[in-house]
């Protein structure tokens, strides 16, 4: 500005008012400057909002994935878990989790500013920031919901969510994310960085997908598998979820919604790459972003519906749903930095991670209703690999830039040292994870709060716990259910055999 | 552009042609101005559209909703007044009813211009901001169908709802949100206000909620309970809705639409609170009204949780679920000019009146199956007056500007205007939905047209008027049926006692 | 630019430094220019990002509404058909579907560029266009897969699937939106084109939906009705969906899902139509767009209401949700440049072109489950003749700009080339896809892959095929259900009775 206006003053020498000139053309300039910014503002705003809507959005896919992949008997206790994982989420997060995971100046292993989400807006920090690291939390609480499903006490879920959304996550999450955490790729250029690399995480394989499945993995192992679940011989009974319509319903939210967690997760769309008026800028990596994790999703579901026909001899969609799920979660990681033939290669090897998670489980009579410790943390640590070995040197220098040198993939020609952090990044998670989650499952083991009894697993939680079935799809009228009682009465057919929905 | 164009040739004075050079100059920043006022379209328009889409969104939530919540049998009449809301809505508010809510210039009763969207586009009235009030017109009427679910007559509903969402409605929207509207805190500034004041009712808790909750009173009382809601000696008996998974899939997909409902009603993003260049502008309004309104459906949520948990002994979903709309039903009014920690007390205070207003319900024997009369009528009421107590100075100057002076929030220091002003809203619209609203279904009453038979009602209306049961899980193969048809004969069991979905 | 400097230079001749001031001034401008066009890319982005999300919530709404209208034994077949279209047609659209419709330079009939999206980004052909084409590419073969539901093989289904989305398809869309396609309204202005005019078939109802639609024919007829479909005397019996809820919320997602279709078809938001800085431009016609198509609906599902109810004497939800599909799919052609009055028409012809064809092809013994061939073929085709009637002038050009004299409506007084050119269109789409389809299907057919056993029709596939049934809503625990068993053993009443999901 005050250049513009010195130098263009020069130039005009011998003009009436050269001074007068130049302010005025350099002050407009600035001006314009500034509605760039304003605009950028809004049109930033605006797609990270909608991106905060759309990952949202998971929270209902969720919720329709877990009820229909469990027994009718237990629909109301899973879905009422994923609503609170959401407005217990909410107020958590506002409270101390957006300031443990993002407050800053802070130091690398937790934040300590923005409690109660004081001081903003800021540049950087607005709300619709807050409102997308939101949606992102509540995933990982329903995540491992999930694992835990059909025998968990309601009472230990409100305190291992409560835990988990509001401590756990945003630690994690300010180490990989935050400005200051000690692994991130983003991590401040004044600061030495893990391996001269730090860890690129990008919308969070490990920091969403691993945490929420480790977190699962130690609640289903201290519970133990659900009754029935193996036989006395020890063979994996499948205990079938009670709708295919819920589960597909639930896939394809996700589906939907991982267009906000992912893509939506360059936080702002109107910047350049260069030269300023070329295609080159963050919004055609956003798209790009979008397609890798199409592509991942898409090829992962193929694979899993042709690897389990092989297995079972049926073509199997609900396979295709977890297969699908698992390559996202993969891809989830990388989205950003690989080109999409990489994304094909991810989709295809999470494929088979999740199978022979499967497998293992069944193996050691490990159960966890919804594979969400496979899926989530199979298919999520598998993703963080394969960043480390495919991110392209270009993409990682746009999404990450500023620092010279910078390491990328190992089989792109970047060297190991991305692998190496990246190693460091699944050990720390897992470790986190597990020094915080599995004392506290522990715990609650110890203290009877954990598993329900054995009759109000049989009987269904919803009964039990919940104020009834979730389904009532016989509507007799007082005067025909009169007449229906008495004759199953006299017929010795009791109510609940034609009327499965109110057992 | 002139002034520029005069100061900048005085300057140049001297230069060989100094007014040629300043018309060079100015003019091009003309240009960038105009080009400024392009983008801004181009954006503000993408805000609102896809705003408008959640919006839409909301009545695919009102129709899983409204399904799961009552019987089985009477599942296909609901979804059908559901979808009819937005069909017949679109014409009507198309012919007419945008032009009764805000063709300008008119009256401060009702609008006279835009009749078929004529003259549209003109600035502040393009076809965004109709498909957007569309949408909002539909959810009244939805609201009221909720009331008087399970036995009402189809000719009824197609009356009511006409004249609900072509006329009752697009007037009281006239009121509050038109420029030239008696009682709107936007009322132009040379126009004398309410208490000096006018009402904030930023996204409709009171012109949207109230409007449907009222209606739906009216409807409900004059209809009576529905067979069997309450028992011979007056007991309030549960009839419970037939599937809890649709209630959660409509409350989340109102969820997911509200943050079209709210954020979205701000019609432009791309606006600086000033000075130019800082983060101080609509969308960080925008973003913060997504953050209230979360918070206070959240605390609701949570609220009505352990409030129910204490009456019942039941950790309940669909009550979680209520909860949490009748948060969103009262933070609609005040979400943008609050901060967020009074959208907590917002949400906290709503889910006692919730659970008051059933409480009362029940022992007037008043029977609304989707608690709508409660829920949106209460807690809408309560928003209204929730933001003329915690109205914040500064926002509501920045969402309402160009009136010095301005009263805001009494317990923020605002003095008690607002809520004189709000009060008299609240009285204005049960005063003009009860005096249009209640002798329509009085009439309808007395014409034999509002209630369907008690046959009718206890075989359900879906098998009496609209062509069969919405479920049919058994899909026996003919050779087999008629074998079960046969057994059946002989074993004295009807084919109805094992295939409820047929009833 | 140049210019700009040396015009300036001139003007300030007399200056210290004349040419310095003058480059320094144009060089800012110049860069404010460029400065536009990156915040074009971030809006257009944002913008077609969104849109394609939209439409890919299509599938979604695509699997429930076919899964609503199919009998439950038959529910997770074509859920999973539905999830294939969108995985099998993302691996194929990237390989070499998006190459075939849009590569360039290439000729009239096919594209040869951008296989496995290399060269991309370039001008135009960002990554946000490819996931928007994606998404149409894969309703396509979804609309086929309900025609021939309940009764086809599923390696028919793979075959089919993929040469439709992988090759008919992509040709069809070079033809008509390919910027040297040989019937496009697009087509170069150095080319000749159709008629001097061109073909408008701005969304697509013929080129995703008739294409569909005729595929679609050729399956069923091949194949034959569903056994019990028309009794012995020939009689139509209808073979009632399992579940109108999820019709209802397929048909409100596929509403949803089209404001993404129709208004995002601009593929480009901020583009004024001028004189700059006023309401006219791309925005405006992009919210003009979405009202036509809520118009369209609208008034096809409620002139469906009325005229069924006049046929049957019932209110039937489900046939309201298929007069709307078919008037959005005869409005998707003409949406961009007709007024919201012509929608109207639009929509209430297309109802009765459903009916119509309705009641033909029950006369004809011709069943199409989800009724398709009818809907997006009939409604499709009727859209397209639409369109040659009631294009407005201004609209035409401007949204294809650039071509003097261009033909309109017939109907506006634009002359009958318009409406040639599209009859032309008609024809070419039937006489493709029929040419492709029908020898494959005949193919299929013939080696005994296409149509599964009568017992595995009778059975259902879902347990024949694919693992077992979709839904198991009766969760009797493992004591319980073994006396159920005896019981059942001893009284004479088979599980399959009570349990009808399991058949």
């Amino acid at each position: 500005m005050s250049t513009c206006s010195a130098d263009l003053a020069a130039y005009l020498t011998g003009a009436g008012n050269a001074t007068g000139a130049a302010n005025l053309i350099c002050g407009n300039f600035d001006s314009v400057s500034n509605q760039f910014i304003d605009t950028g503002y809004a049109i930033d705003s605006t797609y990270l909002l909608f991106s905060a809507y759309l990952v949202f959005a998971m929270q209902l896919g969720f919720a329709m994935l877990c009820a229909g992949s469990v027994r009718a008997k237990n629909t109301m206790n899973i879905m009422l878990t994923n609503v609170l994982d959401a407005c217990a989420g909410a107020l958590f997060y506002y409270l101390f989790g957006f300031a443990f995971a993002f407050g800053t100046p802070s130091n690398a292993f937790i934040g300590k500013q923005f409690f109660g989400l004081k001081k903003l807006p800021e540049t950087g920090f607005d709300y619709p920031f807050f409102l997308y690291q939101w949606a992102f939390a509540i995933a990982a609480a329903g995540i491992t919901s999930g694992s835990i499903a059909e025998r968990t006490q309601f009472v230990a879920y409100l305190i291992y969510s409560a835990f988990l959304t509001g401590f756990v996550y945003p630690v994690v999450s300010h180490w990989f994310w935050a400005a200051d955490g000690w692994a991130g790729a983003a991590r401040g250029l004044n600061h030495s960085v893990l391996f001269k690399s730090g860890v690129i995480d990008f919308a969070g394989s490990g920091v969403v997908h691993m945490v929420g499945g480790v977190a699962g993995l130690w609640g289903a192992l201290i519970e133990g598998p659900r009754i029935g679940r193996f036989d006395h011989v020890g063979r994996s009974v499948a205990l079938r979820g009670h709708s295919a319509s819920l589960v597909v319903l639930g896939t394809f939210l996700l589906w939907f919604g991982w267009y906000g967690f992912n893509p939506g997760s360059f936080n702002i769309i109107d910047k350049s790459y260069g030269p300023s008026g070329s295609i080159n800028g963050q919004w055609s990596a956003v798209g790009r972003t979008a397609v890798t994790t199409t592509l991942a999703g898409s090829v992962a579901g193929l694979t899993t519906l042709f690897g389990k026909r092989l297995q079972t001899g049926h073509w199997n969609v609900i396979d295709v749903c977890n297969g699908l799920l698992g390559g996202f979660a993969a891809i989830t990681s990388g989205c950003s930095v690989v080109d999409p033939w990489a994304a094909i290669i991810c989709g295809f090897v999470s494929a088979w991670v999740l199978i022979g998670g499967n497998a293992l489980a069944a193996k050691l009579k490990f159960d966890d209703p919804l594979e969400a410790t496979q899926l989530h943390g199979g298919c999520g640590a598998w993703g963080i690999i394969f960043t480390a070995l495919f991110a392209r040197e270009k993409y990682v220098n746009q999404v990450y830039p500023g620092r010279d040198g910078r390491p990328y993939g190992l089989f792109m020609g970047g060297g190991g040292r991305l692998l190496g952090a990246h190693i460091v990044a699944i050990l720390a998670i897992i470790g986190w994870v597990s020094i915080t989650m599995a004392p506290l499952f522990f715990l609650l083991h110890k203290l009877g709060l954990l598993r329900i009894s054995a009759e109000d697993e049989l009987a269904g939680m919803d009964t039990t716990r919940h104020g009834g079935a979730a389904y009532v799809y016989n509507d007799e009228d007082p005067g025909k259910h009169e007449g229906f009682m008495l004759r199953s009465a006299q017929g010795k057919v009791e109510p609940g055999e034609s009327t499965p929905t109110q057992v």
